[in-house]
């Protein structure tokens, strides 16, 4: 594998990770790589693209994501397609996603110019209305009410099954995301390699629990207006009583990593 | 106690509980009662108020909420003073606040007249932030983050102690409602003669057990723009970093009842 | 699939699940089978086998348990190979497993002597430690501390992790068993078609989440003597630090059913 | 308050505990102080009490409790009455009840023969059937089943209210143990001012909620032989359906400390 084309991308606002692009920009720059950043983003000697358009358009053979884990969350929603990942933690920063800290990147960059690196995948998911298609999510999507005055009646379809409930919303997570905001609505943790989605309710009447199915469409249907939230960051409003298909996506997210752990996840909890 | 001034409140937009208003108006009229109802609900021979405004400044004996709880929670809410409701369950309507059904109507109203009742005393709470006050909760006040891309950090204070944690937003309950939303986050059930509040976390990112504190004043702040949620019925939006108090309510909410029972929250969640 | 020899298993000391054996037996008979029960039930024209171990070693086609789910759970247990299983629900008595009720017995023989059925298979799991092997569970393995003044560590190793943690107890279930006792312990609810187990901790000091994992040997070591409890109802006492492998057991169990439903689990919880 | 009586308990079986309590006893011995252990902790120049019981019977001023929690809450057992405990902490253990730290031992008893302490009090509860008393608990009363093939029915009655549940097992906290093994069953925590408890089920079959009660008079009832467990260190089997009737305790637990401190609670789950 010939890493020729880098985007970088960075943290929101965050003069930081600003510097630290121009530091790694540089460091790219003398191993005699392309670095590409995304408007507004602008870094020295890097060809800046117009948007997350262009960039899914660009060939890419890697993006560096300069932040936390919600910066890799960002670039691996632009990167719809399968361009890998790797993510430089910022001083302060946590992450299992993010797991070089800015402090060596210098032998990081060695190694992956070295091609002494592997790909890791991760199984994303993504929503759908019809021929309407909502961006990947890496972690979890959430579909919750608009109106915060009205419990709406959710129907739930998987497998050969139908459930009916009233809650303030419902989520679909990844493995991935089974330690995110999933874990927080009280969800199990998923093995990372388990190709299941975890089915957990936001402040369900009755008090259903989480459900672990197999990672097939299931679809989703509330009778109020709803936002569709991909991995905490993107929002999209519909209207009541519109089926939502959730399904695996098409192009798993990979990351670029030095060694192969086992469960990050759990690390990531303190256990 | 006299019963002369009764004002009737029905459910939002429904045709039955309005026709049940003209009925249960027309058994007042004959026990020489004056009959009150509040814009826009018009019921024959009764004085119409012009708003909940009007409604708190007219001296009333009885107000009858027809409807399910969702009904008698927004009349305890308007008669912010202490104004006993008493709960008419329309047909199909669940509710352990409205206890008699419509068809017991005429030997409720005999009782009733005869001062053949008790009147149950529930503790309110209400928020405000500085000399803002914002209308009193007999369930619960919800204070959410609004723009769900982020995560907030809420500080909370109680007793002499405080807690930082992020997380989607927080609830205080009062007994009454700790059956309601507060169950539905995973909240323990309060027995209702206690003098306690619980504080409930809205999806913490470290999973805060929920936490039991006396009846005195609770300030919470939160770093991002939030939503108020009286109730699940009334909402606010304020800004970010504003100290919101919740406390106790001048007047307790009054429930005319013919019998004293015990815990008619188990009852409501089945057990 | 000739059914000839059929072995009747009841509910323990309960005489009306004895009658009713007696009745299905006289019901078989006119159908031409042989029919068997396991000491000390004894029913006429039925041969009596000594214990479980000449049950197993008995050419069997089929066994109908009857009483409600704990009755099938033993039939299954004691069937450690692959003969299939019919339950027969005794009035009064719930259950997933056992579906078909007393009153619907002829009909039911009618529908098995036509092979006018299917065959439902459900994954088991086992515990070992060394060369000693353990009885096969159908719902889930617990294993429990014996002295109740001392909370053990337990390790824990699955795939290529391994967790540490102080606690009571720790359950694995199967999608089986993911809506009996480890629903109990707040366990999510796992779709029945998935090759995956749960970790459920029984009263962790921290708190620790159920874990989905995939179905691969999982690795089991208390501080503390244990109890090993098969599906609730076998009882096995163990040494402090021994290895517990749980892993899958080498026959599925298999039901016989007149029907293929979707997810019999979330019927049973109510939702 | 004048200290001259002063008993010494240590962690069970901890040599280093026995070498804190001689050097702890020299020290006091240099104040002047009366030194008393109970059998078998023997320590050079401090009168050997035979028991718990001929402990309960002497004139004692303060009891100093070395190790961790366990120990406190052992000695407060012990001291069914009302004579004060003082924590030592061990190195290495960790503690909410017992605050200091041994290095910290010279100064600390400065403080405590120059008065300047404070007492802290801790409602305690105990169990009783008709006229057999329990010995008091700080934290907690758990009755839980012996026979682990079965799960028992319990009927718990409270105020004026009674439910009745399967499940294996029945606790009563009090606030100080909300933080400890009730926690680790899900149940919430409740201010340590409040004179409340909360009944946490374990591992109920249809996850009944934990359940905040005034502090009166709880009867449990199990219709399965039980085993009352006093704060997690002492046990008592008993048989099906005897009431067991937890209330307060007489004396209150009375901890010496040096400074009021809010939510210890908090502090200790690392919130």
């Amino acid at each position: 594998m010939t890493i020729s084309n880098i985007v970088l991308v960075t943290r929101y606002g965050s003069l930081e990770a600003e510097n630290a692009a121009n530091k790694v920009a540089q460091l790219l720059h003398k191993r005699g790589a392309n670095v590409y950043t995304v408007s507004p983003l602008a870094v020295m000697n890097a060809k800046q693209l117009e948007s997350e358009h262009e960039l899914r358009r660009t060939h890419l053979d890697l993006a560096i994501a300069i932040g936390g884990d919600g910066t890799v969350l960002r670039a691996v929603r632009w990167l719809s397609n399968a361009v890998p990942v790797f993510g430089l933690r910022l001083a302060g920063s946590r992450g299992i996603l993010a797991e070089t800290s800015l402090d060596e990147v210098e032998s990081a960059l060695d190694r992956i110019f070295a091609n002494a690196f592997c790909l890791e995948k991760r199984m994303r998911i993504y929503a759908s209305i019809d021929s309407l298609e909502f961006p990947p999510a890496l972690n979890e999507i959430l579909i919750s009410r608009i109106n915060v005055t009205r419990t709406p009646t959710f129907t739930i379809k998987f497998a050969k099954d139908q459930l009916r409930q009233r809650m303030d919303g419902i989520m679909i997570a990844t493995p991935t995301g089974s330690t995110g905001h999933s874990f927080s609505l009280g969800g199990p943790v998923l093995h990372e390699n388990l190709n299941v989605l975890v089915i957990t309710p936001l402040s369900p009447v009755n008090r259903m629990p989480p459900l672990v199915v197999p990672n097939e469409p299931i679809e989703v249907r509330s009778n109020a207006d709803s936002s569709i939230i991909v991995d905490g960051q993107s929002t999209f409003e519909i209207k009541f009583e519109q089926d939502i298909t959730i399904a695996r996506y098409k192009h798993d997210a990979r990351f670029l990593r030095f060694e192969t752990k086992g469960l990050r996840q759990l690390a990531k909890l303190g256990f």
